[in-house]
């Protein structure tokens, strides 16, 4: 027996597809042999063939995509705090024009920054080899905060126009505002009944997989155009007199900046959400075997 | 010899992934022996095994995402004309506020409807037994005429500001509106020159085609945060005096449930355009035999 054979029999037969080890996840979508009789037959090996550069490409090409995400969600989170604190008086909570910047700081920050980072998080490849469930909880608590930082948000311009007695929900930028909320609290609920609950059906999860993906990424073009809309209407309001918005003060740059960056951050977390080779593998039926752990949590 | 062995004569063996004839294309994407050697053996026939539910399944509902794309958008072009119409007092091109009234007609129409159903063409199953190139064409057309009537929207809004003495471009809706204009036009320009002039390679075609998509869909995004901070603004500009926005009175109602129309027939398109079942498939580089003419036009 040489060497190779020993190799053979030591190493267990696994299909090219396994989300473990050395095999990386993004094979079970680029190899063309996934699903085949033929795969079941392979050994995986860390072979610098064309499937491995391809892949690797994958990786890097997800990895400049996630900074670019990060990087942008920070300049975000930054330039609304920059605007509310250095052009609009700071922060309270008392009903004055001050408790009013809290609402865009705390929409920017959770329905769009914090949103984004939590729908991405599987689609770090990082993630994959391990069990699943911890990622499940950290995403869906990292949601949680997303929707609990945006009722806030809510909360600061509904008290503001109480205390100023503005009517409520009247704008186009509330009613896409609203909507966006409402749906995402709605994803938040059915997301933790169908994928936490023990008791709640793989055929379930599985169904309820691709539709909860369509609407997270719906939910945030629904949180872009209330931003960007709520921002204009904002500068359209509190630029006036000697310094209207049509004159280009330095605030108006900067805000419309803003709404740039938030544009482009939810351009880079739809890229992310919408290929399909970046998404998280789930383990195949054949690798029950090896991943039970993984396999029970892969819905 | 028997009736099943001359049938089996007759029949040319065709790969199972075959865009052609009975073999309907979404085979291409769902069947599992897509790629593997055993599917060159195996014949074509519109049995109702599962996986021919499954692609009538997919079929079914991918046209009643398409009538839902085409009343949303339908929809959205009535409202936008019925606003302007019956409560904007019409339309002209003399500098006037009716001049102004065009703008939202045309960008409603161009930016987001016409170009909405431009982008999901190739996605009509009906369409991928046939020669690409008419259909290319057609795309291409759409999207020309789609840009035209946005450049004429910009025309109407820039004309009737210059008449008036208001600066152009200065309010985040502007900054966003332009960025889709001008990123739909370099859109146009790049697919026009990569997939219409014959001396465009077929590589610089494959490597252009996901980059021409996801482009597509992101300008598409543009054009929504547009157009609602644009409904939104106009409404505070035009909705004063004794009926304020605030009073709810029926033009508010009607143009922000516009606005609403707008983002459900976006989301259609992006989820028509991010389902991959209903991408139009390519021809294998092994049917070159059969299917030369739609080869050629693949790309």
């Amino acid at each position: 027996m040489n060497k190779d054979d020993r190799q053979q029999q030591i190493q267990p037969v696994l299909p090219t597809c396994s989300s473990t080890s050395d095999c990386f996840p993004l094979t079970h979508l680029t190899n063309p042999e996934c699903g085949s009789e033929n795969s079941k037959k392979h050994e995986v090996r860390a072979n610098n063939n064309p499937a491995d550069l391809f892949r690797m490409r994958s990786v890097v090409s997800f990895y400049i995509c996630y900074v670019l995400c990060l990087c942008l969600g920070l300049a975000c989170v930054v330039c609304v705090c920059v605007w509310n604190s250095h052009w609009r008086q700071g922060f309270a909570w008392d009903g004055s024009n001050q408790q009013f910047n809290w609402h865009p700081v705390l929409m920017v920050t959770g329905l769009i920054v914090l949103y984004g980072n939590g729908a991405v998080l599987y689609r770090v490849p990082l993630t994959w080899g391990q069990n699943k469930l911890p990622w499940k909880l950290l995403h869906a608590s990292l949601m949680l905060l997303s929707l609990i930082l945006s009722i806030l948000g809510l909360c600061a311009v509904f008290d503001f126009h109480n205390a100023k007695s503005i009517p409520n929900m009247y704008s186009l930028h509330s009613w896409i505002g609203i909507a966006a909320t409402v749906l995402f609290a709605l994803q938040w609920a059915v997301g933790a009944a169908g994928f936490l609950l023990p008791c709640s059906p793989v055929s379930l999860r599985k169904l309820l997989k691709p539709v909860h993906v369509w609407f997270g990424g719906s939910i945030l073009v629904f949180s872009i155009a209330a931003c960007i809309s709520g921002i204009n209407e904002k500068l359209f309001f509190v630029l006036s007199g000697n310094q209207p918005y049509s004159s280009f003060p330095p605030e108006a740059i900067f805000a419309n900046s803003l709404g740039v960056l938030i544009v482009a951050f939810g351009l880079v977390v739809l890229k992310i959400l919408s290929n399909h080779k970046w998404q998280r593998p789930d383990s195949p039926p054949e690798e029950t075997g090896y991943t039970q752990v993984i396999q029970d949590e892969s819905e």
